[in-house]
């Protein structure tokens, strides 16, 4: 998998090593969701580049603007699978692992080498096994589990190991909450973030699986660290400038005043993640501007029929086509000067969505809660 | 009327003129619609300069981000009314005429002065009447109307004169289809561009005018000149690279190669424009990249409500928030090198949407039917 960014770098690094056709046609997978559409004549123009090569390849899997972010078209269009070995030229291919898949980021120049040969070296990584127990409480979801443990583990705590999530409440999660929490994986630095596949993952892969696949579980004994953790008290949380890991209980950083609400990206931006906003806002009027970007068409329609993009609209938010949106800070919702953000999405290092903003991460419910208010608000107290 | 992008600069003017306070806040209207969400930091910040500068001046109308195109904005609001005199900085401020205001475009720092108090010295135009008797046939719309009667005068054709468009062909168009027409009026150069007030823009204003109005006519015998063309026999017309008036009918330039379809602006991006590109989209997908900006929120709730949207999305358009979109080509929908894009917006010179990139100007029925083919098409042709 590589997106319309990382697709011109490794094309290009495909075409120095002198490799002329693709290895597999059918098992290449390019969506175009970064700068969708295009922000400027430059990415119009490299994007028109991917396109003609991708077509000149005969490249069977290519989505091109507004299908989605390339995450989630990559799930929905059934290409992660239970005992699959998924390579993507983004570093949130963790994504995966919601669906039993070892899925993980790697640079342009190697997935160059995937292009021409499907051929790559890893070191195995170790596993922790991260054991979550106990019931999520109210306006509580896999955002703020995967944020308590960020803080847990620090944004380094997990470098170049698979973390494999199990225990009841990531049993409970969706598929959705399962892409949230395995998302944030690549946050701890881990190189790999899995759930082990289960009934809910042939449910969701029922109609769309490419290929037949089998659950693959770690063998006993095979766990380099295993930690429990009771997750039944966890509150809302919330990242606070300009680290990942910098996570407090959203109670604590309430008050501070909010420019802008995005709720999207491959970490926030399914059905489920829409559908909580809409129900939060829901015959109120956000008071700040307020982003909605669905991650999908497939999300988009979905939230088109259920009324939840009426609702968000109703209520004053703006609603994006598929893509990445404002979250890598190339477009559409770009931070002024100073100016704060409250995002669902993953990162929120100094300049990540402008040069001198600055981006705290939550849940979907808190970001709603917050656009109401304007201002840093814990979804219970709205 | 000001928008972001016109605003930053007649403040500047403003307080370099060493004004204080605006002379009347309820009659200065701001919309935020030119690039938004911002696209990067600069834009963002200017944009929250001009939100701190209406909050510090108490501006009564401002509409930020996500409510719509100014023009759309302004008509909606209910403040372009019968018999008056409306300043935007933003040339398709003629787009007023439509509900019988003389509307008219002026610089920024005319605006400052506007600001200031509330004054300005204008030339009276004479008036050319346009006199359009006849019955539209299938496909055939105002833009259609509008790019004819572009042709016939020229780009400047009715350089500074105030152009009143009358006769059947004119009163049997809806208020929106009349906002085209008269968007499209600066396009030959006039000042102004207005249909006269009737009982169907008394309906549009009755729950919307901000202030009691009377219909103003014009005098008999006052007109300079006047022009008189039967429409019935006009087909579905296509203004070409890189002249509004270089228009053909469609038919004559049918399966040139189009990248990209672009339906909105404050030409084309109403309730009735995204119906009919709805219409004729439905059960089929589009073969490019289509992207689809309603002009408001209004709109956008409108074609959410009757499943105009869900159809667009079906076909596989992109639905961008409510503003100007890649019209001016700032973002969302730029322009690769060489590549071309039929819009239904009301400008195609060298470099409008992207340096090096081709825009055909023609109606959303046209744009729909180029988006199934991904060839310039005539809708009546699909």
């Amino acid at each position: 998998m590589s997106h319309d960014g990382t697709s011109v770098l490794a094309i290009k690094a495909f075409r120095e090593m002198g490799s002329e056709k693709v290895w597999d046609k059918s098992r290449i997978v390019i969506p175009f969701d970064h700068i969708v559409p295009a922000n400027n004549e430059t990415a119009a123009t490299l994007q028109a580049e991917v396109r003609r090569w991708a077509r000149a390849q005969g490249i069977e899997n290519f989505y091109d603007c507004g299908h989605g972010i390339c995450h989630q078209v990559f799930c929905e269009m059934g290409f992660a699978l239970p005992g699959a070995l998924v390579v993507g030229a983004d570093s949130h291919s963790c994504t995966y692992g919601a669906l039993g898949a070892f899925g993980t980021g790697v640079g342009a120049t190697d997935m160059a080498e995937i292009y021409s040969r499907g051929r790559l070296w890893f070191r195995v990584p170790e596993t922790i096994c991260m054991r979550l127990e106990g019931t999520l409480g109210d306006m509580v979801s896999a955002k703020d589990l995967a944020l308590f443990v960020v803080k847990e583990m620090g944004a380094d705590g997990a470098n170049y190991m698979s973390v494999e999530f199990v225990g009841g409440a990531v049993e409970r999660l969706s598929i959705s909450g399962r892409m949230t929490l395995c998302n944030m994986g690549v946050e701890m630095g881990a190189k790999a973030a899995i759930v082990p596949p289960d009934e809910s993952v042939d449910a969701y892969l029922a109609r769309r699986a490419r290929r037949p696949y089998t659950h693959i579980h770690s063998d006993p004994g095979s766990y380099y660290r295993e930690i429990e953790y009771d997750v039944s008290d966890i509150p809302p949380m919330i990242a606070a400038p300009y680290r990942v890991d910098n996570v407090h209980p959203v109670r604590d950083l309430a008050g501070i005043e909010v420019d802008q609400v995005f709720i999207g990206t491959c970490t926030n931006g399914r059905l489920e993640d829409l559908e909580m906003a809409a129900r939060i806002v829901k015959g109120k009027r956000v008071k700040i501007r307020t982003l909605v970007i669905p991650a999908s068409r497939e999300i988009y329609l979905g939230a088109l029929r259920s009324g939840v993009i009426e609702t968000l609209v109703e209520a004053g938010a703006m609603i994006g086509p598929p893509g990445c949106g404002p979250c890598l800070g190339a477009h559409m919702g770009v931070l002024g000067d100073g100016e704060v953000c409250l995002s669902t999405s993953n990162r929120n290092f100094p300049g990540r969505m402008g040069r001198n903003g600055k981006v705290y991460l939550a849940s979907p419910a808190t970001a709603a809660a917050t656009a109401i208010t304007g201002k840093i608000t814990d979804p219970r107290d709205v």
